[in-house]
């Protein structure tokens, strides 16, 4: 399967979320001819349609779906035609109140909002799959068809009954006998030793504390269970018409039940959402990362580069926890011109028209409530125009010599109740790393245990709990190839299934790295622990004991005092580095600047000053070098080659403006 | 129906609620004893006195109500005899366990605290009718009956199927058919329209964000179903005995679901109770509010100024979210006469007797745990005697050039999630608009759209968000006709139906206004922003273009540097302002005098100090101007009359004691 | 009953909660042999074992059992062999859905922790004596018995319908007829007036505030409920084997639903698990604390001074709100013995082997997670030995001259909405005083009411709200008997069902104190009170009336400025103060140092230096001197007699080192 189809003609797709059904005909029209004035060239239609396609169980009225596919086509607008199943109608909850999700605590969760189903519940499973196959036999050989977009952030979960037997059967088929599960679970713990497959359950509300094992493994089965739900309707809609790629959309964060990497090979595209929650530098750091995920993904789907797809960004407002914090000019071009920079076949925008009401009345959109006479729509075409002139790089292929390991199963078991310390945060620890790196201007690939390292001279484990003897054997692999290592605590510290790995932390990792980690010291949310190397930790120490390995920082002070902090091992041509706290922003970065140095790997450009993201992509024989400035003053960057957005021959050095973006095909390198 | 049998010997009424079901007879005569010497003339009897009523199901003991009727009849008191169905008896819930409550979870509440039925459950129904028919039938022509008082404090919801079923019938009363009601809803948003009214149901716990307008018409919903409530009890007490009036007490916040405006048209007397929430000079704020308020909905009611009854208040503590707080000495009566300056006949007090158990024990009571030999017994008794030269004052003719618009539906709307910001809080701009007044010395009516603007020169609309067509008209009369208008943020944004009006905020208000607002920039609930005008503004700002208006005050700072943030337009005769923030208080002040002189609207007295509150009620061919001092100085105020409560004729000045009230029967002005 | 089986040697008990089911026998030797090591001579053996014991209903597999205890005794080490109630097994939770508990939601827990189970359901009643009757019929006298430990840390509570029964059941027991339980519960108010037993239900949710009655009740229902399940198991083990002592271990805290106080007189031994919750100096006060707790608890039940046991410490980390703190070097030790000084016959620690998973896979143990080799297994071993060279003490005699009242009801009671103030603790303020008498080097009892007070100069009251009429009369008795006293406001209010004393508060001891108080004025959170003694009151100050007393330190500012805050009054040859705020440290500290005195008691060391505890116990003609050091400093202590843990003896001084502790065998005194 392949996505080739959605850029052979070389160039990046623009678009969004539209909801015709939300508007009457003679808004399409005005909607059509707004898009091809901002450029517009792909949207997702038919998300949340469901109740108007289907309108009582059977009855279908597809005409207007019908007649926006066709205005689409004849504007030369492509679809991302949904499948409609994140949010059944009406009558289907009220046919089937057992298939309503069932909270922990046992509440019934009722028609409302949206995402209102349990996907282990059949008369779900039935309709979702009954309303793709009518659209599918509809609209499969559809000329405006480009793809294919299943449901929409598959991340809901449920405790039901129909939940709870799926999670008995996803157990069997995994560990076969129950002396394998309560093994993995420690079940001799408290007492919960199963001796009847029927005794085992779907966690609930419980008195204290609940098994971690039991925790860990009934999210792994819901990612699982929404998977097989997606693959049910990629299956039927790739019989339809085989060169039309499936894809659904990943939302990000912890929460979601969804391992990612896992999904990414039953996708023909890599899509995501990506909404940043910070309003100032925070935002460009994370919007770094999310597209540095997402290639990840899309390259360990495939197994090598391959493109992924922005699929939802906001043309406006950042929601944050309290409020919605309306981006300053320039900010969304930036944003979106990042993502292209790092791997992004296009820029999608939720949503194109702002909605006259319902729960999102006040989600942003290119069209707004004000209308199209704003700065966002002309800042939107404007940057339609832009990604015009950048057709050709579509291709996954970006420049990076350090690896970044993260999995979604450790940060699940990092949440779990009885840990040392609360907040303990995987992906945030992943972020920080990153954004440590992204600070020294070195780009990096996220990588999923058991993915190819063949480019990466470096190899990060930042808070990788779990660790499967596969994975053990991978990191090892990378270090007897030569590949240097760093490891930052509680990576390796338990097994697969969330058991303490004996004998001294890190479990996994001891002997590569020279360390014997004999207690844990977690600090306060606000304590910050000085190092000799001039540096800060914060969140975590730890006692560590030398075992091969040389001290390179101490802590300073407190029962730790003059006690390792970093340490260094040499296992044949690798060093393996060992973080025992977590440095501040500052000390990481200048911590993994000298470990990539050390590791011969570098700024991307080092000529372009602070503030200025640097990332470079292959480009046939030549590169690309994108230039970010986010700052409020130009920058100057000693460069040569041809810049797209201007045209301009750059011969030495180009200046960006303040906030913008410059792209050079450079000279050959 | 008339309320003037409460007041025909033109004294204000005095006392509060009384409970002797929970004391034997001996303490009733010592109670009938202290009211006499306290000079009260009115209580409140039977709230809560259900189960002793009715103590099974059809046995009635009402003796001991005869005897305490007849006692204060005898002592020359009045009651307001309540109808005791917010607290249905045990045996009512163990029969009837359908009928208890149900909340958004689905978790049923049980006996064990007030208020614990479902208002659509037809068993409850059925008992109250009952109940309240029973004290009809005996007591309908007891000579001691003044008032019937129906429940208390309606407000409480349920979602048990008949709340959903009742709900679903209101609906279909309101909308007619599904189309209007998929229209109103936007039930395109989410997938989320009805083919069938059985799909319609009660906003429950569901996955995500709700759908605003189902939310915003259970509460619609709720508020005549609760009204319902009282109306049937109400016209079975008015067929009883048609001569006596029939109220029921309000409880303010809108956290309850109850439009009082709409129940002021079925009550024959506005009651309400009142406890600020607040130990400083916001307690003063709050008093000198709700009174307004309770006015405003008096006037509503009646189409004209009337009476209405501050029918609870604490004789001592105030509660806050944490602790009670002691009412330091001449508090509790200067409070009091705050309300009756702005039009309450009398003062009313939960509780006349602290209960020795219960919840709420160590609530605030006339006579204490400690008895009646206490300063706030004392206090109380001087409260009474000053009430009895006050005479002749129960009308609710205050004189105020400044009206305030608030409706229950938009302080509902903007509670609802997905808004641009956390907090949005009508109620709570009201209470910022009518306090920047109140600073200034301006007295003003809190009015419900609708409502007529005869003598009023200057209408605000705080935050309010709804604008139905009936209100937009009804603010457009009122600027053709000369009136001026000051807007705020977020006012008009949406319809009655809580859907965003397009083309530009204020949808309702931006031609009346010369204004287009194309972007909303909430602020940070700490965050300040400096206007030129040297003013703050806070929660809000936004980005005005001027189309027709002239700005007066403009952002400094930021991405907003430089625009309007205060605008005036001219609309023939009238001027109309936006404000585009929430000024802070000092700026508020500032700019609402400002705009009250451009409407010809000045202070109450503009001689009275800072600190000193004035009231001017008219009183026949004269005027009273109550004038409260709320610093620890005495005050001296120029004015020229008859000071009421010491007897003293004033010829150039009166000095109000600190803490102190002086009622002043002025010379003909 | 007697414990004396336990000490028949004289020596002091070490261990700790062994789970030798959660390993292969392999690690059983292992771990036996590092027992012997480090000085263990007695583990909990079989808690959680349950579901190991009886895999499935009625099928028994002791084997494994049966080769621990062997193996045990064979190693000289005793077991305090566990019922494994506390724990059901997963078939057990299968079979009787019934017998899951409840929440006052209606929330059903489920299976997945450890206590989900209901104590009144009969089916959990009907297994747990079974699984017991078994390890009696097969233990009770095995060699190696030392001890039936029944249960664990009985605390938890259920709304169900077999609660619900059992509640009403007690209730008629305990009130007889149901005017007696309305007079109680003050139903007259809110109308919560029953007229049948079958309308009286466990407090359920409900709309608001609750009957303080009904809730004060329920607690103590469930405090009998539970310990009609413990000495269900007791009497059958009892009848087993008469000579072996039955206990269960205490777990602290007022939300703990158990009158421990009440559970003395049913436990052959008092056992105690006790954690601090703080990392500092409050370490130390709350383990100095809790030793006098179970201390006062053994005497209370024994009628006499009686040994006592901690049952379970942390051999490492201490867990606070949001993270484990792990114990530096010293700490455990000196924690440990603080115990021993205070009464504990000896040390037992939760746990000896750290889970490999689990809830509670990073709670602390000796043998960690990285074995044996650490620090703690090092420290737990030199502890050993201490205590072995510690043997003959294990008797509760300390010397102490001043009593500390407290009762779980009052702690309950204060906890209950509609207070004055949140926050208010009983617990809290019975630690305070605790605390200011330990800095002051004041060795104190804490008594239940009623207990004898022969040897007590000062009793103190520390907000002990409810007084039931013998509480009354027995502070009566001890002050007519010439003994101090001091109260602390709140005290004495309410009576024995929390109805309010009237009169003036404290209604109890109005007459003993000669004070009347006419009004609360509780104080924010951080709000501080200058008092004319140079001293700061907190929390809550009072309006007091002299009536007889004199008084002592007043109130400096606002409304009760020169008001007295603590009093004192002379009855007969006794004094008695009146305190009503809660002086801050220092000044309590300062406060009672001058009460305690004028009473006559001193510190139990007058010449031990700031910062080094010192308890004094009997021992036979002898006295033992604790020393605890808890500076970081060596300190000297003019002593004379034979220091017990270095064998030194002492001529005029010792210097006890950092951290460290000494024992003196004290010349007679």
């Amino acid at each position: 399967m392949t996505t080739k189809g959605l850029w052979t003609d070389g160039r990046l797709r623009y678009g969004g979320d539209w909801n015709p059904e939300q508007w009457p005909p003679e808004v399409w029209r005005e909607d059509v001819a707004l898009m091809r004035a901002a450029g517009v060239d792909l949207v997702t239609v038919g998300v949340f349609a469901w109740s108007r396609l289907e309108p009582t169980p059977g009855r279908y009225t597809l005409d207007w779906l019908d007649q926006v596919l066709d205005l689409l086509h004849d504007a030369g607008i492509r679809a991302a035609l949904a499948t409609p199943t994140a949010s059944p109608p009406p009558w289907f909850s009220l046919a089937h109140p057992d298939a309503l999700p069932v909270t922990a605590d046992g509440v019934r969760l009722h028609h409302g909002s949206r995402d209102t189903y349990c996907a282990a519940a059949p008369a779900y499973r039935a309709a979702a799959r009954g309303i793709a196959q009518v659209l599918a036999a509809r609209y499969a050989h559809h000329p405006a068809l480009a793809l294919w977009h299943v449901h929409n952030e598959y991340g809901t979960t449920c405790h039901c009954a129909y939940a709870e037997t799926a999670f008995r059967r996803w157990l069997t088929d995994r560990y076969g006998d129950l002396d394998a599960l309560n093994d993995a679970w420690v079940t001799s713990f408290w007492g919960q030793h199963y001796t009847d497959w029927a005794q085992v359950a779907a966690p609930r509300a419980t008195q204290y504390l609940g098994n971690p094992g039991q925790l860990l493994d009934f999210r792994r089965f819901w990612s699982d269970t929404l998977l097989s739900a997606y693959t049910a309707q990629r299956d039927l809609l790739h019989a339809a018409n085989p060169a039309v790629p499936v894809t659904t959309n990943y939302v990000l964060g912890d929460w979601v039940p969804v391992d990612h990497a896992r999904w990414a090979r039953e996708v023909d595209l890599v899509a995501v959402d990506h909404y940043p929650s910070r309003t100032d530098r925070g935002a460009e750091e994370q919007t770094a990362l999310a597209a540095d995920l997402a290639r990840g993904w899309a390259r360990h789907g495939a197994g090598r580069p391959a493109p992924w797809l922005l699929m939802e960004s906001a043309p406006n407002q950042i929601h944050t926890a309290h409020r919605m914090h309306t981006k300053e000019p320039g900010r969304m071009t930036r944003n979106s011109l990042a993502h292209v920079a790092r791997g992004s076949g296009g820029v999608m925008f939720f949503q194109w028209r702002a909605p006259a009401g319902g729960a999102e009345r006040f989600h942003s959109a290119v069209v707004s409530h004000v209308g199209a006479d704003t700065r966002v729509f002309r800042e939107a075409s404007r940057l339609g125009a832009s990604l015009g002139r950048l057709a050709g790089t579509a291709s996954g292929a970006v420049e990076a010599g350090v690896a970044i390991a993260h999995d979604a199963a450790s940060g699940w078991a990092l949440r779990h109740p009885g840990m040392p310390r609360d907040g303990l945060d995987h992906p945030g620890e992943v972020a920080a790393a990153h954004r440590a790196l992204w600070h020294a201007g070195i780009t990096a690939d996220l990588v999923t245990p058991g993915d190819p390292l063949d480019g990466h001279r470096l190899l990060l484990l930042p808070a990788l709990y779990l660790a499967s003897d596969a994975t053990v054997d991978w990191v090892r692999r990378h270090v007897h190839a030569g590949g240097h290592l760093l490891v930052t605590w509680l990576s390796g510290v338990a097994d697969a299934h969330a058991r303490i790995r004996p004998g001294g932390y890190p479990g996994a990792y001891r002997d590569l790295l020279g360390v014997r980690v004999e207690e844990f010291h977690p600090l306060a949310d606000d304590e910050r622990v000085p190092l000799t190397s001039g540096g800060i930790g914060r969140i975590w120490s730890e006692t560590v004991h030398l075992a091969g390995a040389e001290p390179i920082t101490a802590y300073i002070g407190g029962v730790l005092d003059g006690r390792p902090a970093v340490t260094r091992h040499r296992v044949g041509d690798a060093r393996t580095w060992y973080v025992s706290t977590r440095p501040d922003d500052d000390t990481f970065r200048r911590l993994l600047t000298e470990v990539a140095r050390l590791a011969g790997v570098g700024p991307t450009c080092p000529e372009a000053p602070p503030g200025v993201e640097a990332v470079r992509r292959r480009d046939g024989d030549h590169t690309r070098l994108y230039l970010i400035n986010h700052t409020d003053r130009p920058q100057r960057v000693p460069a040569a080659g041809h810049e797209l957005l201007t045209g301009e021959l750059v011969a030495e050095a180009l200046t960006v403006a303040p906030g913008g973006v410059a792209v050079l095909r450079e000279a050959r390198r």
